[in-house]
């Protein structure tokens, strides 16, 4: 157990006072856009002027993140600091967290940052199931690992990987050089393959004073490693999956909204791949299930209020839209029941998440 | 019919493309927010840097409502402009829409502006029961107005009214002299006291293309002449009051949400109170009620799109958080099904409108 910064870690925001986010994306841009509907101004920190959350923000302020002086003086501007990724620099958090409270605290951010870490936390600590892994500094660390683990299996770079970035397969017991040789020197993790049934999520979040609510079990579809579609309430939830959130949640003594990832093996066994302690994409399929979406849970949690609803009245599918199927917007407009969520990047690029559409597609 | 500003009449606003909206009030700050979650950019035009929609929206310009240049400078930078408030000098409307297409159009104003004209359109060019209505530009024309309408009646400024402002009740022969004083200079008219068995409303938008959706019908109590609750889908809807204000639509060549508020009598029959070319208060209960919000279908139908759904999943009641009433946020925030909205206005003052809660009672 971790407690919280010190720093008002019982400060409430009542309507006026400043939430800061670090980052200024897409997740940071919905989470303003919630903010502001509690009648909180926001106050962005973003390396660019540019980005998603700059145009719904009240306040923003241009810096690096690893910049602690200017992350520091930030925070100063704020009544409470959050941040919509898991990569704000440790020196940084502690920073924000000495001047102001920092919810989630620097302890999820830890965890969350770098998947050995994060992966002895959840079997160690938590005691939850996660794919078998083994620490690799070296290509003889990786020969040995793979003998343990078995083929096929897959080599990540313990930090900073995301949408697939920083991952490579091996299959076979030749391709272990060319897989250290893409990834090295970073240092790696081996996992092993999991040949799961399905990838389901949920999105859970824990109040100030201790109260959690879990949305319902998300099913999740990737395709190129990138998060396709979610459907929610997905079929065959039979609670374990939130439980398992909970025992995260209580064990970071976690404030706000967390996405946990699983595995469910063909016979309903839950194995969790990664946690991410934010809003997640996962989650985006709440902003229109009728109940409380998750970026205004995540403000109402890292603002002390008490946590809104988490039970949706109505299935949604959410798809996410990727480099150039944003270009469909006017077809999506015209279609009923479809619910669009553009992001304001003037840039569309290949594999970059330009918007979302959530289709409801019945009552629960 | 009028046309619209021949100026842009068919364009279309794709993602990127920047909305002007003339007024930063929190039916500006709405708009924004659906305008954004469309991938518009926003430009807000207001007379004060303090006003709610300039926190939620990307680009402010500060100006008085009748510097003509300077709204033809703002206009300018915008591929479309719309406005949250009726008052636009029509000198302004008519600058702005020299140079960009502005929807609804200044025609729109003109008949909304004057409750003299407005009435006169109503009754005569559509052809719907309005109350019953006279000119009134002095004392002795109040007096034989009031002959006319008999007691009790309404004495209103033809200009500039709202929430009760700008209109005495005059009951008895003795009160005439007073209420005259009262409004006096400002031109008048007098208006039958309609003894209505229930206030409702339709909130109905108009595309580009001509396609009219109105969402179902809402009944409003108000309180102190302020709007208190609105709650739709109204029992008793015969669609009457949807085809009336589709009527209206048609007649203005209108595009965009407006707003129609309706007396209804013991016996159905409903007579036309006025009409509001823009989003309105008793539409706020459209963000929560599982369809397109009235915003949102107000950016859609003014930036070119297909309107979008405008049939609720669910029954919900609004009620405006006025002056004091927004000091329960906590209360109100830990109530189940009860959603927030604040406006982020910095100044409680008595009978300020400061935010609403829309409350879900039923599915529909």
């Amino acid at each position: 157990m971790n407690a919280e910064s010190p720093r008002g870690a019982q400060t409430v925001l009542a309507p006026g006072a400043t939430l800061g986010i670090l980052g200024g994306g897409q997740l940071g841009r919905m989470l303003a856009v919630a903010a502001s509907r509690l009648g909180l101004h926001v106050h962005i920190y973003s390396p660019s002027s540019d980005c998603p959350a700059a145009s719904v923000a009240e306040t923003l302020s241009i810096g690096a993140f690893d910049d602690v002086e200017a992350i520091i003086d930030f925070a100063k501007t704020c009544d409470a600091v959050t941040y919509e990724f898991e990569n704000v620099p440790a020196m940084s958090a502690k920073g924000a967290a000495s001047v102001s409270p920092l919810r989630p605290g620097a302890r999820a951010l830890d965890v969350s940052q770098d998947r050995l870490v994060e992966k002895s936390f959840l079997r160690a600590q938590v005691g939850v199931d996660v794919a078998g892994f083994e620490d690799v500094g070296s290509v003889y660390d990786l020969k040995r690992a793979v003998k343990r683990l078995g083929l096929p299996c897959v080599l990540k770079t313990r930090r900073l990987g995301y949408d697939g970035k920083g991952q490579v397969i091996i299959r076979a017991a030749e391709e272990i050089d060319a897989a250290w040789n893409t990834l090295a020197p970073a240092p790696c993790i081996l996992e092993a393959f999991i040949p799961f049934a399905r990838e389901v999520s949920v999105v859970a979040a824990r109040g100030l004073d201790g109260q959690i609510k879990a949305y319902p079990l998300t099913e999740n579809v990737h395709l190129n490693h990138i998060l396709h579609t979610s459907t929610a309430p997905a079929a065959q939830d039979d609670g374990s999956a939130a439980k398992i959130a909970a025992q995260i949640l209580e064990h970071l003594d976690y404030v706000g909204v967390m996405g946990v990832e699983f595995f469910q093996m063909p016979d309903g066994r839950l194995i969790v791949n990664e946690i991410a302690p934010r809003v997640h994409n996962s989650g985006h399929w709440t902003q229109d299930g009728g109940c409380t979406d998750q970026f205004e849970q995540h403000v109402r949690a890292v603002a002390g209020w008490p946590l809104g609803d988490a039970t949706p009245s109505r299935r949604v599918v959410m798809t996410n839209l990727i480099g150039d199927d944003v270009n469909a917007w006017a077809t999506l407009a015209a279609e009923p029941g479809t619910r669009i969520h553009l992001y304001g990047k003037s840039d569309i690029r290949k594999g970059r998440k330009m918007g979302h559409v959530n289709r409801v597609i019945d009552e629960v």
